[in-house]
């Protein structure tokens, strides 16, 4: 075997840059770890870079070079990613990715081949930034029957919320800050959409259950439709954030994602702007909270080098692969609880008529589905419409939809749809 | 090599009982994680157990046993536990020990035996309970430079501080609240002195620079004669809690575990009864934080069992101890800033005489120690006296007590000795 552990790193934006960084600036931690160099050889990016010495034009040339050990994929988004975690997997190498989507999304696929050909994938930064969250679950908790894992999985949205929540921006003017900071991207759907929070969850539900938990068995909800009147109304109450939620009942795993109203006193409420937090539940555990930052160069390349100081722990004794790292049964189905039969209790607002008997309509209609109402106000009149804002008690989802559709087509009473926000207690 | 992974456990306390239940119901979990079964061959304990079959009654015999690969530690305290570490590596068996006390004291000797004879000790249990902060700071933060580590990491004190806050409790009452609940032993000066908490940092500190950070390095105050008048007094700005601290300075590694004024908006202020907390900062990483249960059987011993799944990944190939997992370098030397020179913000109270130019007498010893004032009050008459409450800026703590000692001089007008408490922004 060869002096050092010899690296090819596929995709030099910001996080790249950073991993050379950070692997240059701490060789000695790194020998001391391992007890050898860990060198990059080559680097490979659509366009030629600032290390021309290591430059290399077509991935597949890293692929298919004996003297590298390991390969990070680091381009993000699904091709040519999946091909190359792929091809890498299959040409004996071991593998770092910080790509949530592609691991979401082949999950199968990539754990599959990693079995098959027994080499190791490492991907701790695909969720929850520097937050040692993946090994937390997968290693520090090896022990437990997982009852839940929640959390603050995005950091756009949360620095977003904070902006609401802390200087009561307009979702639109929160957008432009989170932009100028450097936290979204010109096209920010993805993450305000819920769809990177939820490809984060779907990594951590099938590492903690053991099958795939597949993104579209998720409901998911974003935070772009959501009103700076709503985040004033509910600050009695805590603050709201985007939670991801994968809860073991005896009906299926729930999960979702959602805009969800946090109490005060609970520890998600204190985690602002580019903050992640991972709440996970074990049998014998209890509550495990992992926090910090889940964006930025520093926080994504440290958690990249740290998977390629372990992984080359295993290289080192020819090892990687031998025993797997991530427990993937193929053929294990995972029973998913239809979205309906949910549970949570939920801030309401109406947007009604100001007149009376207009309120014992709307409570007649939750009454009759099966919601019941723990507290009921009537914070703001304007003009002749007033806002109703109803906290509910625990009740089910699918009822309670069927309350609002109902309430909803009463067009002579009620202004505008009416706004739920899932009331969630993670701790 | 065997089919499974035999263990030899030798002390059967409360975690001990755990241990081997969560290893006999997580059978499968096991088996797919590692590969193999993990079987518990020999149990020793001072006293016959309920499983005569496992009984050992001379742990020499676990130590020489040739078909035991792994040897667990639970007896806690310094001897016999010392003996059996050591020899049990000698014998060329790897270890688990949860045991802070032992740790802290023999770093030296323990970590270079290891080396020696190329096996591995793991002890994830020792420090912050279910948290897998050991793993944390060692894996995941693997590529960082760490720049401070702050933490709660006793759950004993903290139940009794939780109970002085919330419930107005005095010192004594509840400290019997958490015997009574099963979180204080009836001698629970380890605790509540601060020594338990001052063996974690060592471990921790240790850890994070490599060298060999001492108990008697660490400046250390416990929590017994905190008088609850503090406790409500402080309530404006925020909680009190008992905060291992350290911090690499240009100066050397300022260490220190004292009761600590924490700001209300800072998420330690969340972590309420045996709860436990460790913040990490790195140069890259920023703010890391772990939370979760400190004590209790079942977060314990999931930690131990967690060791024991982890570790027994290498010892299947084999490979367990090759590469070291605590980098320990004996001859390094860690330098230690002197404990006057660590800076801080304080809380302070005076009893004094109630009359004019007392104050103007407090303030003026202050100034002149270079103490500078951020606020002061007075909140309490009581017959002749007063008291009176000063925030300082951040001082350097030489300078303060100086003033201290100078203002406890002053016995016409102060009726008692001056209180102070450390103002800590851990993140």
């Amino acid at each position: 075997m060869s002096k050092c552990i010899t690296v090819g790193l596929i995709g030099y934006g910001t996080v790249g840059k950073g991993v050379v960084r950070i692997l240059e600036n701490n060789q000695k931690i790194v020998l001391r770890k391992v007890g050898k160099h860990i060198k990059i050889k080559s680097i490979c990016d659509l366009n030629p870079i600032d290390r021309p010495e290591l430059y290399v034009k077509n991935f597949k040339d890293i692929i298919k070079d004996p003297e590298i050990d390991l390969i990070v994929e680091l381009i993000g988004g699904y091709e040519p990613a999946r091909s190359i975690i792929i091809e890498a997997l299959k040409a004996g190498k071991n593998v770092v990715s910080a790509n949530k989507a592609v691991l979401a999304k082949y999950w199968d696929q990539i754990f599959t081949t990693a079995q098959d050909y027994k080499k190791s994938i490492y991907y701790e930064a695909s969720v929850g930034g520097v937050i040692p969250v993946v090994q937390g679950l997968n290693e520090g908790l090896a022990a437990e029957e997982i009852f839940e894992i929640k959390g603050i999985l995005n950091g756009t949205t949360n620095f977003i919320l904070s902006k609401m929540t802390k200087e009561g921006l307009s979702y639109e003017d929160a957008l432009k800050s989170a932009q100028e900071a450097g936290f979204a991207e010109s096209n920010p759907a993805f993450d305000v959409d819920g769809i990177d929070t939820a490809n984060k969850l779907a990594i951590l539900a099938s590492l903690a259950w053991g099958g795939w938990i597949k993104v579209k068995n998720i409901a998911v909800k974003g935070i772009s439709d959501l009103n700076i009147k709503d985040v004033n109304l509910s600050k009695r109450i805590g603050n709201i954030k985007l939670i991801g939620s994968a809860i073991k009942t005896k009906n299926g795993i729930d999960l979702s994602v959602c805009p969800c109203l946090i109490n005060k006193s609970n520890t998600f409420s204190t985690v602002e702007n580019e903050y992640n937090a991972v709440l996970i539940k074990g049998k014998d555990s209890g509550d495990v909270l992992f926090y910090g930052k889940g964006a930025g160069q520093g926080p994504a390349a440290s958690a990249v080098v740290s998977d390629i100081i372990n992984l080359s722990k295993f290289i080192v004794t020819n090892t990687a692969g031998i025993v797997t790292d991530v427990i993937y049964d193929r053929k294990k189905k995972i029973k998913i609880l239809p979205a309906g039969q949910s549970r949570s209790a939920y801030y309401l607002r109406f947007t009604v008529v100001d007149k009376p008997g207009v309120l014992s309509k709307i409570s007649g209609i939750l009454g009759n589905n099966k919601v019941s109402i723990a507290s009921l106000s009537q914070p703001n009149k304007q003009g002749d419409y007033a806002d109703v804002v109803i906290i509910t008690h625990e009740t089910s989802l699918s009822h309670l939809e069927t309350a609002l559709r109902q309430i909803n087509a009463l067009k002579s009473i009620v202004k505008s749809k009416p706004v739920k926000i899932k009331i969630e207690n993670p701790s």
